[in-house]
């Protein structure tokens, strides 16, 4: 019942992360499959770099719920786009629960692979911030997670909880809940105070 | 026989695709090893990205000829670019056959790694287009694949012909054959009629 | 000794990059979390790119200390950015170092996972140059790898020196001191007297 549950928020996480994928490949005008590539890129990439890394064959290449579950948000973006624009705080919400699931499964993953804390630290965030990336990368554009309001850094903590607990062999359902829950608390309180990272003193783009 | 045919028309894909590369690198003024890694890097990345994701090492890393015969495609392009892009015709030809090839002896390679038939069809699609979207990243522009005539679903054809007989035991080489003609002639009807996917509804980029 | 030696230039060439890849976030005015990660792009991306395409876990992501080492370089730069522009000797020296030794180690490193010659130049290639390409592309810029001076030369008559020792069975450790050697003066060289690659006539971006 419990891996029914991660499953079950596992898909929630791609469909959320998808439909920002298809949300950005509307507004530049890209065509029907430049809609579902950056719907699926935007809900997997993190995940598939991450198993990359690992020597693994990933996940969404292999189970081909992946792809339906983005081809369905992509879908959905490309023919309600307007209406997806104006559940502006649904889509937040579940992007920051993605966020949350995917930073913590992935350290998971990585600590179960083998990897030492910092790997772990640092797969967990990209599994969560990869999406993003490869998202914007593909419209020409700088990430916006590179620029934005703590997003990576809420992926950090949560995967921080996870490799900490691990550490302190503290029960891993419990600390993964704790961590998700962390991370998702952080990117919420970004979102509504408008956190942001400091940036480099004045310098432009020359 | 039919390997050493398998192979001359997979080095004339690679000519093919490795052209393309060149031509964008020219028309934004790279030097000379910026034409190389275009022309290589169209012709080879959607196979490397296959093969890294299904766990194998690239072919086009192990095999010199792949490199030999972009680095010519490379300084054909680099030489006579103003011949090249007069010969519109002959090059839209062979990037045609590339995009069949590549995307039938994709699905193909998947599936004799063990994927199933969805992860064999997007890694067939991977296979044609890959090349040409890491070469448009390289100069920083939208891939064409994502907003232009049909392209990509020439390859997703080609892919799913592959994927369909061999779920139904058909012999491998004329189902290969016949994906291959399915994906070329589409894409060469795309060309001549201006076929494309539609677009989402009334969008600008912001 | 020696190998103590090696992984203190290592460090120095992963440094040494790493403040390129700050450099680059600063002038886009990233955040911090995107200065760090830039840093760590541009100094890991051409090795992790490298073992990726070779079947092995990449050493960046299981070894702390490059993530160490490019988060201070990250941090240096963040916070004195102005500095460190107005050290462009030093920084030119080193990342022309960091090319050198990247460029010699990767090419011995493909030759001891069995790859062929042309292989083995080819990765040493993408050790030196990939993690620039990674930084620019993040973003959103053409590589400047891909249109400025001798670089990318450099790295390929050091990968070729190893190579070509490695052919003439010559003892390794002296031949990896002359290729980096010979890397690094063609570079400095290049530097010093504008040396570029020729580019195509008369081709403007449409």
């Amino acid at each position: 019942m419990t891996a029914t549950f991660v499953v079950l928020i596992d898909f929630l996480g791609t469909f959320a992360f998808a439909i920002s994928g298809g949300l950005v490949a509307v507004r530049h005008r890209l065509d029907l499959f430049g809609v579902l590539v950056l719907s699926f890129a935007a809900a997997t990439a993190g995940g598939i770099i991450r198993d990359v890394l690992l020597g693994l064959v990933p996940a969404s290449v292999v189970d081909w719920r992946y792809l339906a579950v983005s081809v369905a948000a992509g879908l959905v973006t490309f023919w309600w786009h307007d209406v997806v624009e104006r559940l502006r705080n649904p889509v937040q919400i579940s992007d920051a629960i993605g966020l949350s699931l995917f930073a913590v499964l992935g350290a998971g993953k990585a600590l179960a692979s083998g990897l030492g804390p910092t790997g772990a630290v640092m797969l967990g965030i990209l599994s969560g911030v990869g999406g993003g990336i490869v998202r914007d990368v593909l419209v020409a554009t700088i990430p916006g997670v590179l620029q934005r309001e703590l997003y990576a850094v809420a992926a950090f903590v949560g995967a921080l909880v996870v490799v900490l607990g691990d550490a302190l062999s503290l029960p891993p359902a419990p600390v993964a809940v704790g961590g998700a829950v962390a991370c998702f608390v952080l990117r919420w309180l970004a979102i509504r105070r408008g956190w942001r990272l400091p940036q480099p003193r004045s310098r432009e783009v020359p």
